[in-house]
């Protein structure tokens, strides 16, 4: 039977990801749980000296052969049998091999440290936590790559500007600074809450009593318990006041916290999607020899590490909403069909994110940014942009004049003045309204309330910032773990005068 | 890099599936898609003679190296364009070999029929279908097996007694013939409707404006839309009016159809498993050697055919969704990520459709019935059961009575009397309900109204069946061509009287 | 209780939505239901003459408390109990003040035709379809308008120039005409499917063998089968072999297809959305005052219809599903939780779907078309989104030449020597692009081979459509009662040489 | 237009979720946060003195047309645009009344304290995050009810025996004990992580820049953070370091905290389901006036709140993953759809875990317990149940006999002898197998390894319950705060000699 790499899911498809998650990681991960309880039991005196040796020996992945236990797991609906039936020949094997024994030949006993207490649902759970306790290591390194490639766009483009956009149009002038500064807020906060996730190690035997561990134990001055923690803390796992086989959390906390993450992943992809349209063209991901090319047009560079994160981006949620389902399905002290229906889309979360992080660092770390272009598209919307702010600062001019000095027989307050300048102004032509609106503000204002140097000053987007380099300062300063050290300097708490100025200081 | 063979995915995890639906399965569709496509060209006098044979040998995928191109495939963000690269290594090589030739000798210059004017959407949409294709010609035999078996547990036990349940608590005694008849029901409809699903073909080149294949066919008698044609027929795929590159109902019905199947596959599952708990024992799952173990109870026998189908019923409609997010995001000419989040969703349903009716055939064409239990069951809630049949019979001899003649002082209508009656039964121990009801019945009708037969009768779960078996009937009559030919015989159209005896005839 | 009047579903906030599927309107479905049925049974003479009027009078939807029914169904988790215990009140006074009478007084028995031998959920499906078929029907009378609309614009930018777009890149030369074609072939396509779903009837009785319509019907000429025949004409509904109380796939099917129709709708209005952006511009919504205004920035016009359509159809999948899972999950003869999680889904994708098409009527029949911004946006990328058509054109030309007349030292085929010559125009800066492009072509191929006129003939992008305007005449033709009277002209089939020509005739 | 309330959602139709959750709840808190602001700029000196006293007034919720706002709203798509409009009219009217003027008359300037330098997103997202804070100290304290009432059950029932299941079948010996506090687990876990969600302001206007509330401060001692850290402060939400219009990960945590209780609930609604059926008879739901009735069959009692919270479990995956698609679709700084597809999930999630939490409250608080019937369905298995435990405990007896003394010729290990007695005693007929078990053991084993007492011990069911007691007291123990009083006195740490016990002590 010939196994899937990835074809279908380019997204994911690599080496390095399969080596984390695939058939072949699990069942590595089954083993080495079976591995892990036997040094647990020999060290507790419940298995015989030598035989955690053997079964470490035993679970060496290459002995087994993976797709013939992937086809014998429909008999009991579950991998861990037909590893388990495999586990214990190679144990048995070893075990006269080490002794050096002939037919009949003994040794040391190992068998009797093979899974003895346990039940299948307690190494497959285990295991797919283990699973996820590495896969996520390497997913933060990633995330930190990131974080910091953005947070140094944050700071560089503090003063690049662009054009904030909101439904589709143009809103109001912005930074590409802030831009990246909020992508990172984005995505340090659904790495730092994937972070806080406990993953747990599951033991409870055949109905979540600790029942045949009891037994085991019984001349032991070890309880269940504390072989329990004992493996915990071999394997890296979280320890939990009770097994939690039929409270799902655990996986549901894991499933949505990668989904937080692929969430703001796909965010920035869909930016730098649009971005990098050749109408806009702010952006361009970064160049590598035989990516992004078309099987039809030589001419085309397609933006295919964003197009692979929005894949992802869009088949994430589901898979969390599948763990939650089976959590909600879980009845009995096993269910019947629930918790295999988690098994897929715990694996599928993991990889996802684990290759949209990937692509995503190498975009970040390359990004092509063209601040002419930002500059370019801003102006489009000339300075009808600054229509807000022109009226917070003119408004109350007007109000102020003296009633002879009113501009005209125009009734109405200040705002209802501006707001009619405005609407003249978009009766002009698109490629006239800039000089329109500027024109019809100096009829409607005299030059005592508003000289020419300040309405100037009021048509620049540069100087309608509002907060934004501070914005992206006390963001970059709220997750300094995932800053990286080029914010070192940015922390520094800004004086008022630096907050109220309209200009950024 | 390892591939995945099922280890998390039970249900669908065998040599049968993963050859119809392997990644390797995935890249024989997409050469057998270019192998025809030379074949079409070469016949319509567009590649030279001899070319179609060359890419035919070429396009055998045992030449190619799946996961490489798996992990290539990231750079287009698909996996076709590392395939063409491979595949024109291949013809270039081969078709120099055939004309027998050293270094630089010509062949027939079959490279020119490989994907010319194609895109490679045109070819993985193609694929795909392709793919869909065989393995609903499977699954349709898989469904009409069990289609097959569950019309022949209608008739088997068309007076087999059991309780009808709803919200968990008995309702009304049934059969479980007409419960087999359900099953049926919504299994043929469900693959009736998969049936009618149509796969088409994908061929619309760069932008789907058929534009390279309008040059490729200016001085020939044939169009490009000829070709298409061509090449739909030579797959057994469908043509369209037109390129379907971004309306997606082809592919969101297909995905519709899959999971209305599952949908089916699970309820029956979901009844199985509740059936054949041990407090019910009404069914039990066919045995097979090595099914249905635990790891650490030596005396469970798990119902797991059952389970795998009821897990993939639980993802199917995810997936089903994923098709629709993706179709709903189909942007410009090609979208910019939902098309390659279709791809594994699509794949991933067509497996556990398999996988769940394979299962499920097994299971119905060996289910263990249990009449004894199903009546057993049935007597558990007594004569209770059939208090609505008795009001709708005895009210109206109540109120006929004299007045004289009414038993006591109750007044109120024969309806309230007998609500009454049931009340007062309810207050009894649950051992003595079925006495209990029976007496105050009998107290409360005088026997001139209602005999003593007459009133067994009317406490006999057999003679409040209703329409069951007729039910049945005119639903195996609905589907014959999912029916089997055990159900030749049933076709009849019953009479008036057989209709409307309150027993069964 | 305040009722949710949609404010946070802006989408389908409007009375005509509300009144085809508020929660008055399902009450108002299930008194229909009922009277219905009354109707029927009296005409069966199993109804006293004149009950049907009575229960008819009694079903007026204004006479309820919609609220304290909604609370009231917490009871019995189904809101027909109590709405049946209401309806039995209203019909018992109405039918004592018919006779006239005063206290005591009876009637004509009216009650025994209310609800007799049905369970709620006959009542409550039957009630739901038939909310299904009134909204349905409004439904696809957008719909048409929609297509009708979409056919015209098709018709009327046969010819104007647009650029394809695939991965958010300029891909080919298209036609805006196409592009509308293909909007009608994705949204007419689901119109038809949607179209095609029936609506059956639910009549089965508590446990769907019709036991008591089968005490019911024992003196009558006419079987439970009749009856339920009866009501589904009168109600407008299907009939179907039997009961569909556990087989969900009318209702599934009807969630398919609602959800096949708001991905059409959603992939136009995600098209619109880019198009419509400022830095693009070849589209504008329809103006209307009060629309599209900012409560921040007096100049801002968003395309708001565009907007709640896509808001729609991100959310449609999730509810499809929905009714899958529920379907997957109807354990029992009526399932514990299944059934009723599907109601909400069910009435919600009528819902979006019904004022999503309101507003894409809206938008299609009133859209604003900039073929100039369409002409700028193409010639962005120049004439290197041709060389897919020069090379195909040229290289023979090429390779035909003499080997003198080889242009230059340079070797390789015409194909090798084309794609140099785009790779070379790919140095230039991207204002001399195309003139650097036209320059290196006419070096690399001699006038003898390629005229200047033929050269500025494969450079224009109005020559390298394809099939854009056939493809459209036969997608409108394939649908030709989606299409509108606008289209009767377009269905000639086309001569042989219209098709080849390079340009679209 | 008539509202809709909750006829087909009886899960939460009730006033008191209405009054939580209500579209007319939104408003109000609409209203709330303009309200808020107004006062929040009044303390700063940027708004009229007096000015926050009328906006107060003006934001009376019974002064509005909720109805008339939804339908408004689609203009902008956005509630808050005709929500402002209306509040201008009213703080216009009622500044003019306050000061008693008649036409013309000025009052102090409210109109300048209305959503100044605000957008509309900063209104809905913190008027939504208002009606959640609101919303969820109701659910947490219905939480508490429940996880009290289950700490109780898991006291009261700590030797209360029962059968644990697995894939449905019969695994170990049980406690309700235990299963209770695993579903007090399971809830306790899920209500933490709901407490620690943080529901933050949002204020960053029109771009989140902050621009007009710099403008508005400029000659202010306060910053634009200080305003929204007042306004935070004031209405009872977190801070954040910046705006987080586009970064949705408070929406997404919320959503998957929310569904997190629902997949407990629905845990332990799926058991009560299955344990109060009649063939089980384990629980039973609280009986109460009019509840669970059937509108046919009269002896039924319906257990509707367990099928009203599954209904709800079903429910809220797909709404998380809703949330959790418009995160990862929220393209530029205010998206195009995605942000209007949060609303109806967000509140529908708070919806159902409210209603589901009240109605699993009630449940829980008088839950019936038959524990005959535990101990019945227990024996169903007989001691066969036990063979895990007879096999650990007398395999190493058997295998430290003297070779004389081994019964029989049966070679093999312990183990395996052990297990051909339980091969052979499945062999025997159901009835009989408690005996033929306990027969054919004692052949196996000499009284003097095993006396008929310890054996008699080894085939009680209640000596085989590990650590079900110990977990019990952990799982309370780590949630104190949850656990209510009654657990007081249980978190002593027990001895070792307690935990190494087989029976419970």
């Amino acid at each position: 039977m010939d196994g899937d790499v990835g074809l279908l899911s380019p997204v994911s498809a690599s080496p390095a990801v399969a080596a984390l998650t695939g058939d072949r990681a699990v069942l590595a991960a089954i083993l080495a749980v079976e591995a892990g309880w036997a040094s647990v039991l020999e060290k507790a005196g419940l298995a015989p000296a030598g035989s955690a040796a053997v079964v470490a020996a035993a679970a060496d992945v290459d002995r087994y052969d993976v797709a013939g236990i992937a086809v014998r797991a429909q008999g009991g609906a579950n991998p861990v049998i037909p590893v388990l039936a495999d586990l214990r020949t190679e144990v048995k094997a070893l075990d006269t091999q080490q002794v050096g024994g002939g037919v009949g030949a003994l040794g040391v006993g190992a068998l009797s440290a093979v899974h003895t207490s346990l039940t299948s649902q307690d190494v497959l759970d285990s295991a797919l936590m283990l699973l996820a306790r590495d896969a996520v290591s390497v997913l933060l390194t990633d995330l930190r790559g990131i974080t910091t490639a953005l947070a140094a766009l944050a700071e560089q483009h503090a003063d690049t500007l662009c054009v904030g956009r909101s439904l589709t149009q143009h809103s109001l002038p912005f930074t590409f600074g802030l831009k990246s500064a909020q992508w990172f807020h984005g995505l340090a906060a659904a790495a730092r809450r994937l972070e806080a996730v406990e993953l747990p190690l599951q033991t409870g035997g055949a109905a979540g009593t600790l029942a045949a561990g009891t037994v085991l134990t019984k001349d032991s001055v070890e309880t269940p318990f504390d072989l329990s923690g004992n493996l915990a803390a071999q394997l890296g796992l979280a320890a939990t006041p009770g097994p939690w086989h039929t409270n799902r959390l655990a996986v549901t906390s894991l499933g949505d916290a990668l989904a937080g993450v692929t969430d703001a992943l796909g965010k920035i992809a869909s930016d730098v999607l649009f971005l990098s349209r050749p109408e806009v063209g702010e952006l361009g991901e970064p160049r590598a020899a035989g990516r992004g090319v078309s099987s039809a047009m030589p001419q085309k560079q397609n933006p295919v590490l964003s197009v692979l994160v929005r894949s992802a981006a869009l088949q994430a949620p589901y898979l969390a909403a599948q763990l939650h389902l089976a959590a909600a399905n879980f009845n009995d002290e096993r269910p019947d069909g629930a918790w295999h229906s988690e098994w897929p889309a715990f694996r599928q979360l993991l990889r996802l994110a684990l290759g949209s992080a990937r692509h995503l660092r190498e975009l970040a770390e390359g990004l092509q940014v063209f601040p002419e272009a930002m500059r370019r598209n801003l102006d489009l919307s000339g300075p009808l942009l600054l229509s807000e702010g022109v009226s917070a600062a003119v408004a109350p001019l007007l109000d102020a004049l003296p009633a002879g000095e009113n501009a005209g027989a125009a009734g109405g307050t200040g705002k209802q003045r501006l707001q009619s300048v405005v609407d003249r102004t978009l009766e002009a032509p698109a490629a006239e309204q800039a000089g329109t609106y500027r024109r019809l503000l100096r009829e409607a204002v005299p030059v005592s309330a508003l000289s020419d140097e300040r309405l100037d000053e009021l048509l620049d987007p540069a100087g309608y910032l509002g907060q934004a380099a501070e914005i992206s300062r006390r963001i970059l300063a709220a997750f300094p773990d995932f800053a990286g050290v080029a914010t070192g300097a940015t922390h520094d708490i800004p004086t008022r005068t630096d907050l109220n100025g309209v200009s950024r200081g």
